[in-house]
């Protein structure tokens, strides 16, 4: 087999990226999802996001979500700040990892946040710096790194543009984001091929839907180039509500499921996190994407009668 | 990138392991479907499964949807035949390309034919000469070569004195069947390794279910052992009949799709393809899992308003 990790790291996301475009539910209810998310393994959780209640009305009770769910020892809690106003509501909660966001394309930068790339990158210059004084380590998502819905084939080389002027900032760790499903292993090869050389100390993290069923090929594709780190949504939460026609975040339980049959630790128990998104469909009110939820794991046997 | 290679040749089996499936749908309907599959570029097309119609009432009509469909030049027409008497009955329609089928798992093979896998081997050796005294070649599909839903995982060296039996009895060909979708990166390679070595010129074809997402991840997979020949199903049409719990061959699309971005040719108009898959949506009147079929290519772009 292709030289594959030990181990990989995987970024639950459920909570908010996929929470953000599914309808809204209680508080209650996502204190509930995270909670049950915490005694699954799972080491690092994306909880919420520090938005404003007009721009994504699912995220209006961030701050009583954190402050209501339980802390687990062990997990990494993160938060999502689009803004300085964000990263002051993060920091004031006490969030120690923020995650801000870029889009590499100008079209649905301005779709999202009404500002081109290049604004973007000179806010998110400032928000480094408010966010490290804060005593916050800052992940840049770069979102659209493997194509736009608008304008089709993101360049290799402007992603990486974007990478070497956030490194330049300060940013702690980069994340790809295949935010409408456009990736292909071919599109994963080039663009690692392209950034991981430059910033070899830099921890990148990949982040993939499975709009055109692409996204456990892209995976691998990521681990032959050294990637250990990866977001995912348990049941497949999610899409982006700024992109018509995306579907489902990569579900958490499909990826454990064959990084596990793979013989790559994850550290979480499978069977746990089916639970959770059984749970998690339940809450969100409609079947979710994940076939493995669906179908079980693969070791999940049929009686013979 | 990997050393992937030029052209992949893909069989498509919708009318055939889709439908058989699906609920009962007119001949016409199956006729309709072939012929707008014969206009997307595929050359190879399993039209039609000569069983009998007790067993699986969806093929009852094989001789008429044979006897009444365009065949196209160019285009590789091949049945199933399960038993002698199928195999009398494709000869009589005129198939030059036969497949039979056995599956790795005892257990599977009592479900599904009521004999055990030496039986089915036996069988097989006749069903080689028969067919080939009457003209046809002859593939070997292995089925549950990457585990069992009833018996768990199918061990390598089961599947590979398989291929050595039928091989030895004059196999033209082989396929190995991801029955339920149990495939994993790792059992594909892991079954690729031992066999590939013992038989270099017997053609490999691999057969993928997504029930759990990692059929594309499997086909890059066996694209690095070198094998160019894949089995999908329009639209993700079928599952397994036996299986309780399988859901959805590789949609051919999905395969399609992402194989051209990866830059890798297999003669088929996509778009067309995708026409297709929604014609094959309205035949059947369920909604088909495909991804590209509802999501578009990567290339459809959405307006800016």
């Amino acid at each position: 087999m292709r030289n594959l990790p030990d181990s990989v790291s995987i970024r639950e996301v459920g909570p908010r990226d996929g929470l953000q475009s599914e309808s809204p539910i209680p508080t209650a209810d996502k204190i509930r999802l995270i909670d049950a998310l915490g005694r699954t393994g799972l080491r690092r959780i994306e909880a919420v996001s520090f938005v404003h209640p007009r721009a994504i009305p699912q995220m209006a009770d961030a701050d009583e979500v954190w402050a209501g769910m339980t802390r687990v020892d062990g997990i990494a809690y993160s938060a999502l700040a689009p803004n300085s106003r964000g990263a002051a509501r993060a920091l004031d909660a006490g969030f120690d990892i923020v995650e801000v966001v870029v889009s590499a394309s100008d079209t649905h930068n301005r779709k999202n946040v009404n500002r081109s790339t290049a604004e973007s990158l000179d806010d998110i210059t400032g928000l480094i710096t408010t966010l490290h004084d804060g005593g916050a380590t800052v992940e840049v998502i770069v979102a659209t790194s493997f194509g736009c819905p608008y304008e089709g084939d993101t360049s290799v080389e402007r992603v990486a543009g974007i990478i070497d002027r956030v490194v330049g900032d300060g940013a702690d760790r980069v994340a790809f984001g295949d935010t409408t499903g456009m990736a292909t292993p071919r599109r994963v090869d080039e663009l690692l091929t392209r950034v991981r050389g430059d910033h070899p100390d830099v921890p990148m993290l990949l982040h993939f839907h499975n709009t055109r069923g692409t996204a456990l090929a892209n995976v691998m594709t990521a681990l032959d180039h050294g990637v250990t780190e990866f977001d995912s949504s348990v049941g497949g939460l999610g899409g982006c509500p700024y992109a018509p026609g995306a579907s489902g975040n990569l579900a958490t339980e499909e990826l454990v499921h064959m990084l596990h049959d793979c013989g790559i630790e994850t550290g979480v128990d499978l069977d746990a996190l089916i639970e959770v998104a059984e749970l998690a469909e339940k809450l969100v009110g409609r079947t979710l994407p994940s076939g493995v939820l669906r179908a079980g794991p693969r070791t999940r046997l049929t009686a013979t009668d």
